[in-house]
């Protein structure tokens, strides 16, 4: 069925409801840890925005990404995190093209 | 002397001079293979916006970010980036608190 091969990449700025930011990333980073053709999953806080985290994924290909939403553990963790999100500022698309920090 | 201890990251979208992203992202690639105390530096394009590179960096610390830029490999680099470089559409300094594919 081919598919795409190359790397697939999202850069986002996720905003919490005020106050949640920390409890949202722990619900993120709890939910991360067996995500099969992840290569990167980078959870970080803003330091100067308090109810801002961004989010940097790596997948080996777009059809992992899509894989992973469907896993329990990912399920679970949308629902339990959806309430803790005000919204993204932003959300890209990217193509990694290489790195330091990609594992397989 | 003590210093922070906390890891210290850094999401940049990088505008390269028009045509000149391939370019700028072989550079980067190449000079970021043996930087201590770098967890993770991931290079990728902008899907929808042709001259835009997306760099997100996690070092265990911002004493080694400092260091880092004092490496010849990374001074060299930074001597070949500048003429293909534009600007920088945005730069944020943050807080990594884990994920997937933080090497060490």
């Amino acid at each position: 069925a081919g598919g795409d091969t190359s790397m697939h990449g999202l850069v986002g700025k996720l905003r919490a409801q005020p106050g949640q930011r920390a409890a949202l990333a722990a619900i993120l980073l709890e939910s991360t840890t067996a995500m099969p053709g992840c290569l990167a999953y980078v959870v970080a806080e803003d330091v100067e925005d308090e109810d801002a985290l961004w989010i940097t994924e790596v997948w080996d290909n777009a059809q992992s990404h899509q894989a992973s939403l469907q896993l329990p553990a990912v399920r679970d963790a949308i629902t339990r995190a959806r309430p803790l999100i005000a919204g993204f500022d932003s959300h890209v698309s990217t193509r990694p093209l290489g790195g330091v920090g990609l594992s397989d």
